[in-house]
């Protein structure tokens, strides 16, 4: 680890600390709800910065647009566990709003202030960047929008169809599996390299080896952790007095986004768009149309079946957000009133969820 | 007033003249309750008349984009008034359809009538325009609507959250109105300034003590008025057999918003698209991100509480013109076949709520 | 009927043998259901064509835009035939869903293929053509997903206006009607000639007489063809426990549009994007916005009354359609992979109407 900067120890080592006093709290009797859940929590949105910087020392010969694909997907993992334990904890509400909450985050709070901050830059106060992949990431949401909404019509009505929500919900995860499929392979083979300027210079600081290491160490650890934080999350609802859905759609969202999220941001602010734009677009598009549907699939193994049924405020939540984002960034540029807008409707959705 | 020419002289005396009658009908008993509602709302389209001449007066100092602004702002005096004043006499319907009504009636009717006429003026049938303005109305509308539809996707299901629509509505109408404060500001500091030839060059032909007091006086009769017209609404509403819905959408939203949709149709008809687009579409964004937000917290104060929970049949009727007018006007031009479409679907909204 | 080519007379001459067996199919008694269904099934697709073919040759003098238009027009002979004929046996469910279908297969299934053929043919992967037509159709499809819409969540709330549905329709219809008129007019007025190279150069290879005589055979085939498909429906999906939308949405609208699809990918695949997409599209449109709305008014007379009231996940599924195939389309260009969005959303909602 002789390559690492003085700050790269310091994180590795906060997160490996907090990573086990999550491990403490989880096992001492006695020990306060709220304070586990907080450690547990900041483990997870540091196992998340773990992860994600492992994957681009082991991917630092595979290739700018297979690393940042590779990187978001495995950035995807304590998501993906905690989801996983939700379910397995029966916590339904939880592992459906947090998956939810995962797009509208990306979606609305993140690109909103990454939008306010980016525009400031701009010239004539509008941040530009390539149309592209705002365009396909709605396609990606869309599709998913699709499916839901779908199933939400299709389940409410309490006509025959309502008993075959599980099956329609498996075969449109498939559909949807099949178009990221689609989508990640066309992204790979023609997408523009980022310009030189993106790429560091300062080539791999860790060996493959070292790297592959603290990777599956990271993504272990995310496993356990998630299994914590969920662990110490019905207690924390309970006593705090905050429904599942906010804590699903608001707290577990943001824990579990939270380092990507504030990349996206900073390189904004930096005047970097084009970057910004990609890192926090291809989030929304991957949980949508990859991590939703691969937990549909998985689901049908743990106690409780993830299903494409949300509650009805929450599928037409998802729905316009995919309408209103397609309608600020398809046209490639978007000015500070814009961001505002979905910081806007961000914040009605966590109030809602909060009095769901 | 010796700077007015004969025209606008005598506009204000049937103004003054239509107000007066009005108020002998509230006041004189077993004056027919038609005929009543019929001179209120006369009087009423000619005061947001009056309004927004005295406006154009009181701004002729101030720069075209902030005389427009305040302007627009102030000529939805009337339809302030009249919302107040159905909502402290109960009428609930009225009140949420005649909003919802300047909203349509402005998007679909007025926009549809200009495009028809102004695409007959344009190259090869096309009336083209800026695309900047429809897209921010575009987001104004999209943010409203999603606000709206979350209120009543939330409120549909009778869980706990239907007890909160109030609260809900109340931080929706904050965020709606920080939108606006962020669109207006943008707006006001970023708009190119309007081609040279569409300012009137003859200056202002009041003093400005005589064009605040004309403005003041506009002012108070329009609150009077509105008075008066809710007051006729009902045992008109009784006698023809109208719905509430009806009166509100149609009636009521046409009479408050006549002159204002005169002008926008006459500049398309004078080839002056750029112009007419801008009048109609800040009327709608307005409607929807400030009037309806600034009532929602004022009707906190008033006998009947107006949130954003609209019958699912409006909600979908915005949601839907919120897209349908993005989609004609969101590249910046239409067609004559276009203008029919928006025509065709407000008479298709008109007559539902005929029926509701 | 010295002008056609050998495929031409022996292509005619299958679909006359197939329309006699039909008949016979129908009027023998123990003649086995399923069988009787596959033969009307390919009967009806085959009159499609040979409607289609004879129209080119009575119109081989009309000038191409006219040409299409009434080809079009007349290819949906067999449709409407079959949607009336369901009306009139009191299949609403079936008449509803065909309709509903034949939007669905154009504009998700057929142009999903088209673009994922088509994009293969292109530069750097993109199928691209005028954005002019699909953003006319994208108009038409969300006038008509709007009074559907409306229709649905009208009726849907016990209210008064549930009663008032036909009514309602009516109107609707009316006003689809006119605004489909006046794109009609519009795009045979001002619609660029298609390049020269697509006019096939032979002129007409049947006297005007000849064509005539063949075209109002098929169109009478058509009718007694549509009548004997319906007749071995009702057994056939009692046989095969078929849901009667399954039946509708995907058996008859493909059954119903099936060479007109053939004909929309193989122009794909010889990288003729630009007709390729105008005869998928215009066919999607026609639907929408002229058959649909002709059916309302004509089933007024039939045993059955056809109005804009369909299922909810119905309604859905044609609003999501209009917007996801204006996202991909509206600019003018598309991808393999939004090919393949549209053909999983196809699957998708095959599978609901499968359990419905």
């Amino acid at each position: 680890m002789r390559g690492l900067t003085t700050i790269e120890r310091v994180g590795l080592s906060v997160v490996a600390g907090l990573t086990a006093l999550s491990g403490v709290a989880r096992y001492v009797s006695g020990f306060p709800h709220i304070l586990a859940f907080v450690l547990a929590g900041l483990a997870l949105a540091g196992g998340a910065w773990v992860v994600s910087f492992a994957t681009e020392e082991v991917g630092a010969t595979m290739g700018v647009a297979a690393t940042g694909m590779l990187q978001s997907t495995l950035g995807n993992l304590p998501e993906f566990f905690v989801v996983l334990f939700a379910l397995q904890a029966g916590e339904l509400v939880v592992a459906q709003t947090a998956l939810l909450g995962s797009i509208l985050v990306n979606a609305l709070l993140v690109l909103g202030i990454a939008i306010v901050v980016g525009a400031r830059r701009g010239r004539d106060g509008l941040m530009r960047f390539s149309p592209r992949l705002p365009n396909d990431t709605a396609t990606l949401l869309f599709v998913a929008s699709f499916i839901i909404v779908l199933v939400g019509l299709a389940g409410g009505v309490h006509g025959p169809v309502s008993h075959h929500i599980t099956a329609i919900s498996v075969v449109g995860a498939v559909m949807l599996l099949l178009v990221y499929g689609a989508w990640a392979h066309q992204y790979l083979t023609t997408a523009p390299p980022v310009e030189e300027e993106e790429i560091e210079s300062a080539g791999p600081r860790l060996t493959r080896r070292a790297a592959l290491i603290l990777l599956v160490a990271a993504g272990v650890a995310a496993a356990f952790v998630s299994d914590w934080f969920i662990h110490a999350l019905e207690p924390t609802i309970r006593s705090l007095h905050i429904s599942q859905a906010f804590a699903g759609l608001v707290i577990v969202a943001i824990a579990g986004n939270a380092i990507e999220h504030a990349v996206g941001v900073v390189l904004a602010a930096r005047g970097r768009s084009e970057l910004a734009i990609s890192v926090i677009k291809a989030s929304i598009g991957q949980v949508a149309a990859f991590l939703f549907p691969l937990l549909v699939l998985v689901s049908l193994l743990t106690a409780t079946t993830l299903t494409f049924a949300l509650p009805p405020v929450f599928t037409g939540a998802l729905a316009a957000t995919a309408l209103i984002v397609w309608q600020i960034t398809g046209d490639g540029e978007a000015s500070a009133f814009e961001g505002t807008a979905l910081i806007g409707a961000f914040v009605v959705i966590a109030v809602v969820a909060a009095f769901e």
